[in-house]
This record gives structure tokens, sequence and C-alpha cells, in this order.
């Protein structure tokens, strides 16, 4: 975390190699782009911030991490990600070829609410570019995008970079990214190596895990009510 | 279904058999008892109740099932549980010799705001009463409980028949009653089978994982809020 604010990139001001490279990929390819998460330099402040790049190479979308990640644990580890990092102030929900896609970082998947309001968003699938470490990896990686998916009945993406075993980092990697059916059902998945992994999005099951079960129905607004502060302030 | 009515018992009146029977065991090892649920006959109307027994004997609380289960694939199964029974209109929390408890019956575990309102409400223990069957077992059994209790850092507990596998029913038990720590961790679990389980709840165990990861402080009531309704018409 040290030398992560060496790396940041500016990129509202165009100069960000991380984004050129995906805007060149995106545009050759004409596909859409969700580029993982890089440190982001804007105004004095550091963002942990994913782009959306859309077929013609432009950002479609940017999502700033809304839920920094902190830990105490004396004599252990304490950690807290706020000491360099702003969090975001917007949810991010990005229109694209495929769907409709929510977007969140790493520890934005802990927070049910989050995703939550993106289902009732119309979000189609909620990508969290992620990187949790082995414990948490083990613990809650499939559980929580599971979860995600199955709670809210659409598709969750996640991608982590691979493990390197060699490294000397306290952190090391969990992996395993994945991409799961509104079933909970993997429907793609990598090991802890680098690794292409090829899923298909089929939205129609979204439509009928709803029709089949109709969770939204069962609920009970008289009970419980989600508000969505921004879309209410806006509205 | 069909025949369900018949067994159904008047909790109220005085007159249910189970509840006299989890009286008397509670009374005599001086205990509390999560009694699972039975079908309550109460003013011609039919619920789904699950009773909480005090070392009295005395009931301390009683569940009427929030979400009733419905569920409609065309051509394969079609099942309305509020075709006969019908749903119960409080949140349940008692306090009991270990703790507060929080109760779900069944399909009340797929709602994340249960279990939300539920942490918010002080519960240490979720406990839902459950018969999955085997598609949906297999599939959410232990998702479910392990991310109720990892998002609300609380522990869960699912208490299910045993599977009959010489039934003839359509409607195979999935079972393995489990009980979930705060971490996601399985603190006992059954198998398919009768069994008698036994799980030490430290309540420390909260306190810790809520000191260790803050995610409460960590979450963004500026952008959601999870309103809970009765308690915001009683205040």
């Amino acid at each position: 975390m040290g030398t992560l604010p060496s790396y940041a990139e500016d990129i509202d001001g165009g100069g960000s190699p991380s984004v050129s490279m995906l805007s060149e990929v995106a545009a050759a390819r004409k596909i859409t782009v969700v580029g993982g998460s890089i440190p982001e330099r804007s105004s004095g402040q550091l963002f942990n911030t994913c782009c959306v790049i859309g077929p013609d190479g432009q950002i479609k979308a940017k999502h700033r991490k809304l839920h920094l990640f902190g830990i105490d644990i004396p004599g252990d580890i304490t950690f807290r990600e706020s000491d360099t990092f702003t969090a975001g102030q917007e949810l991010t929900v990005v229109d694209t070829d495929m769907g409709r896609i929510g977007i969140g970082i790493c520890h934005d998947i802990r927070f049910p609410e989050l995703a939550m309001l993106y289902r009732s968003r119309g979000a189609h699938l909620i990508c969290y570019p992620s990187a949790f470490n082995m414990s948490t990896g083990k613990l809650l990686w499939d559980l929580m995008q599971k979860s995600r998916a199955v709670d809210n009945q659409l598709f969750a993406a996640t991608c982590s970079p691979a493990r390197d075993t060699n490294s000397h980092s306290e952190y090391m990697i969990w992996g395993h990214s994945s991409l799961i059916g509104p079933f909970g059902e993997v429907l793609a998945a990598a090991g802890h190596e680098e690794a292409t992994v090829i899923g298909e999005i089929d939205l129609s099951l979204i439509e009928a895990v709803r029709e089949h079960l109709p969770l939204e129905m069962q609920s009970r607004g008289d009970l419980y009510l989600l508000v969505d502060v921004q879309r209410e302030h806006a509205s």
C-alpha cells in the first residue's frame, strides 16, 4: 500500500497509461472492457477506481470504490485503506452491449445493500474487480459472489489478480476469478493461476428465475424498505 | 401440503400437543427450546409458526413465517404456500439465557433484509427452522445461512427434518442442520440423517469480529438505508 501513490494515474486528465491500454484493446476488438481497478489521482486525492471502456475506446463509466477496507487485529494485522484512499460518492451503473452492469470493487462486495440497490436500478450483472487474500478468500470469495447473485437473481462476476506463489508479500492473493449465474451456479471460474476464462451470459435466465421464484413479489415491503438515498434526493 | 390443515394446532387456546411436549421438555431440563415450526390454527386462519419456550415451560415468543414460499415452473412444479397459509405480521426477537435470538422460518432465510433488521435489533443468533428439498438444499442451504451470519456478523442456526430416503414424497428433505459462526465458520452440522448435534456459542466472537472488521462503521449510510418499518411506526 505504501508504494501505491507512486503508481496513481490521472484518469480525467488523460494521463493514464492503464486506461490508454484498455481503450486500445476495447476499440481494436470492439468490445466493452471492465478494467479492474487502479489508484487514481484526482484533485490531490487518491481513489481506488475501475473504468468501463466502450467498444469505441471511450470511458463509459468510472467507479470509485465506495467501501474502504480496514481491519484491526492487534498484534497481527492493522490496515486502513482510508489512510491512503478517499472513498467514492456514487453508485455506478452502466448500460453496455450485453446489458446493464453495476460495478463494485473488492470490499464493496461485502455490503449486501450495494448489490440490492444495483438490482433495483436494473442491473443484470454486477462486476467486482477484487483482490482477496488467502484467509478472506477461503472463507468469503465464493460465498459473497454467490449470495449477491442469488439474493438479487442476477449475474455476478469477480476478477482477481493471479496468485504469485513466489511473492514475498504478506498479502498473498486468492485468485479464482468467476462468473456466477442467478441460481448461484458457477458458469466459469479460473484457478489461482493466470488464465483466460470465457463464460456466457444468457440474460433470459434472469427473467426465468424471477418468474419461477418471484422473490421481489414475496418480499415484505410492509416490514422493511431499502432506501436508495441518492435516487431519493434526485427525485 | 393438502393434509397440513388437519394437523393444525390451536396454540393460543392451549390445545397444542406439540407445544405441550416442548414445554414439558424445556421445564424438565430448564432450557430454552426453539421448537421448529408447526401449522397453527388461529381465528380461522392457518400460520406456519415457531414457538420459543423458556426454562419455565412457558411460551416466550411465537414467530409466524413472514415470507410464504411459492414457485411456478410450468410443467414441472407449481406450489403456493399462500393457498393454505397466511403470512405473519411481526418480526420476532426474543431474549433468552444465551442471548438475543431472531427467528425466521425456511423461506424467511432467503430475504437478507430480515436478517439485517434482526442484527439492528441486537440479535446474537438467528434461528431458522427450515425444510429445504434436494435441489434448493444443494444450491442454497449452506450459502444462505453462511451469508446471513457473515453479512451481519452474528450466529445463524438452521434446524431441518432428517431426510427420509424411503419416502415416496416428491419433496425429499435436504437435512444438514447447522450452526454457523460470525466468520462463516461451521461450528456444528448434522448430515442428512437423524442426529443430535451440539455446538457452542461464544458470544464474545461477535464483539471480536465486529472490532476487527467494523462493517457497520464502514457501511455507507449516506448511500443506502434499510428502514425497519414497524419500529419506525412505533417510535
